[in-house]
């Protein structure tokens, strides 16, 4: 299949890395390809720079937003949350139309230290606002509730014995994203929570998590919903 | 042990009901003592009206809660979220001072509808309002993530393979409360997630949990961190 992801992170290379290796056609999206290419610093969490990574993952593209877009029968978001929707802008509304939209993406703002606080809550979401946005798109949010090795690989925590969620407005794009998530990454548990307003509650978790994080030492972790 | 509870709601029953059986001297407070056992009609979740329990419960006393306050070597917030800053204020400083304070309330919203907004959050709590209004009371945060019948018994659901968090500024405070969850209430994993600001997340998690609710159709349901 013919995949688009949006943003060159840890998120969007780990999901990158995980579809080549399953066999489909991957173009990695970013906002300045010659500039990412050309870094030569490790980023922010002290992983390699980009080009170190691409080296040894040579079957993916590298390409604008639009591009990767325009690539994808299935875009996934994974670019920061702050800068999602300009992303989204940039990747243009024709190459979104009708296409299922996987929204990782978390609205952290790290501007006043850490733990960071969320852009957006309570009464809106990030998840909605990209539904708002591009109102053709097929936005399903889920996976933004853990840490990048966890969403493509969810057996290596707990036997894979812990719970994802999806939400979103379009029945047949959450079947679709629910196959993707059980079929192709390994998830046991997926719980359709309902309309993209859940994204609310779904981006209102990161705060939890994070302190869980800070005091497990570890970003490996995640909850097993029981009833 | 004394001890005070502060809310009539189907929480500040239930734990009461829980700490009687245990053997404790329960003191339950609400704002209109008389009002309250006047009351003939169901309340908003269709139980039965307040004296129709208190006759099944008599060794709890029904106080105001200032009288709650007092009585309480140790106290219970298990008042409605909104309301929880007026009746601790009405509860008087000087009967909080010095006390392990247990904060089980959520600043939820219902004005706006359902799914309910939360009051306070992101960059605020309920839980760090209360200690910023009383310094000297010793506030942990506990038990607001799950329904109340699961508070006092979470082994009966899922076994009690499931987690309960603490926060709160006073290591000691967060000791006692873990002793009182896991020794009284019967919880097997308690994870102390830092300080009082960690309310922020705790409560932020409500939204999540509600639509968990929805979706699994029970309020019998929580959440087990793996790692």
């Amino acid at each position: 299949m013919k995949i688009g992801i949006l943003g060159t992170g840890i998120v969007g290379k780990t999901i990158a890395a995980k579809l080549i290796e399953l066999g489909h056609e991957v173009t990695l999206g970013t906002r300045d390809v010659a500039g990412k290419l050309a870094e030569t610093a490790p980023d922010f969490y002290g992983n390699p720079p980009f080009n170190v990574w691409h080296a040894q993952h040579q079957q993916i593209k590298l390409a604008t937003f639009t591009e990767a877009a325009a690539h994808g029968e299935l875009v996934f978001n994974a670019t920061n949350g702050g800068a999602t929707l300009e992303a989204l802008k940039s990747a243009q509304e024709t190459n979104l139309n009708g296409k299922v939209l996987i929204d990782i993406a978390n609205p952290l703002d790290f501007s006043h230290g850490m733990p960071p606080t969320l852009l957006v809550c309570n009464t809106d979401s990030l998840g909605e606002q990209i539904q708002r946005a591009f109102p053709l798109a097929r936005v399903v949010k889920t996976l933004n509730t853990i840490s990048a090795p966890v969403m493509v690989n969810p057996r290596q925590l707990a036997g894979g014995e812990h719970t994802m969620f999806v939400c979103g407005n379009d029945a047949g794009a959450k079947t679709q994203v629910n196959e993707i998530l059980q079929d192709w990454f390994g998830w046991k548990y997926v719980i359709d929570l309902g309309d993209i307003s859940v994204a609310r509650g779904m981006e209102m978790y990161l705060p939890l998590w994070l302190r869980l994080m800070g005091a497990l030492g570890s970003p490996m972790i995640n909850v097993k919903v029981v009833k």
